[in-house]
């Protein structure tokens, strides 16, 4: 796979369910750790509801400003499922049923003994100039447009989905990250952290407070792309850590 | 309160860290289903990095388009923490420190016995014109200006202060929702589906399959602001859900 420096990324969950609370989204944080892991870097996240003109328009946004848009959820059976449609009408192709896409499903519906009716064929709806996106666990393919993948909302199936499209994305350097445990109230330790975070610009310092049977410390996160700017400056947050050892984690916030 | 017919909010998530897949964002769901129970109607997420410009971009995008704007993360002392500063930036006002946010800090920290640092007192740092949201947690105040609130990014925090803030929020009228299950794969009750969304336009229907012990239906949610047309349209899907009882639920998706 080609190896960049920059392989960034944003993801579009499109669905009613969710912005309404029905529905708990669960793709964002697979989706987060998966792209960490393989060097892409998700810069942003964006939910929008079932509505055709907004969803052109967070793809026509995202596609624009990242390498890579995964989008999830609206690729089933039914009249709300209309995502193929809006990603089609945000490229301005046309949208018709994919000949590969149709023998996927005629296939699979003869085998399970279903009606490969109207609506169902409504799944093999791919746009113009489009690869298909192969779905193991209900044959319903997704697709891949430009930099665009569009998967199912489903998590089982949009897991599927990423890993089969994992092994063609290109690759930045993986993200190095190193946490530290402070067990000291965030108040105590910004200026210093403060201090570390300006003298090493490589590395990405941030802090995360948490709570442990009713007191509290923080979690010092490092990330870089480089070990050896990451190995520098964790070697300074541990020199802080190891100066509040012993300390009693304090039993209030900040 | 005042009533409105259609009161739209937007949330976004600040953080680095969501976006890693490090942390696993609890506060959208939470939100979503807080507004969606006083009548607010969320419109659209983003999460974005820990960036200025980001949050900026964000912040006038959504708060141009939508009743509110509700923010969560960035508000603590350390260095990463932006979103004050950021937010200032985007209403082109000042920022410094808010003297009633000093006062609490001060006699907060000097009860608990904290020092009150400069860092600590970064917490203060307020946009001018902004008015304070009231933190019963751990006192650092979020604040309010204009028609966006923010907040901090500890859930329980966040929704102290969501509670503090929700009497003042303008309301529409409640979304009445039904969720109806059918024993049956969505392409056999697609077609079907989509002729009652057809004959009832003040309802919105969305489709959510379900598995349960590996084999497989759909739950029909319907939405309305209207009772009368809910009721019309629920009960052209009950009858639907009747002819397909006693059916086993189908081995396989769609």
């Amino acid at each position: 796979m080609p190896h960049d420096d920059k392989i960034t990324a944003a993801v579009l969950v499109i669905g009613d369910e969710v912005l309404s609370g029905r529905t708990k989204d669960r793709n964002i944080g697979y989706i987060a750790d998966y792209l960490t892991a393989i060097g892409v870097d998700l810069k942003e996240v964006r939910i929008v509801p079932d509505d055709e003109p907004e969803i052109i328009r967070a793809v026509n946004a995202l596609r624009q400003r990242y390498t890579y848009l995964f989008t999830t959820g609206g690729i089933g059976p039914t009249h709300d499922d209309i995502t193929a449609d809006s990603v089609a009408k945000a490229f301005d192709v046309g949208i018709d049923h994919n000949p590969e896409a149709v023998r996927i499903l005629l296939e699979h519906f003869k085998a399970i003994g279903r009606e490969a009716n109207e609506m169902r064929m409504r799944m093999a709806r791919i746009p113009d100039g489009a690869e298909l996106i192969d779905n193991p666990v209900s044959k319903a393919p997704g697709f891949h447009i430009g930099n665009v993948f569009v998967l199912a909302g489903v998590p089982k199936i949009m897991q599927a989905m990423l890993d089969g499209i994992a092994p063609q994305l290109r690759r930045g350097a993986i993200m190095l990250s190193r946490t530290i445990r402070v067990d000291a109230a965030e108040g105590d330790i910004a200026r210093p952290l403060a201090d570390i975070q300006s003298r090493h610009h490589g590395v990405v310092i941030g802090s995360y407070p948490f709570e442990e049977d009713g007191r509290f410390g923080s979690n010092i996160v490092l990330r870089s792309r480089d070990e050896t700017s990451l190995n520098a400056a964790a070697t300074e947050v541990d020199a802080l850590a190891v100066t509040l050892t012993g300390t009693d984690l304090p039993p209030l916030w900040s």
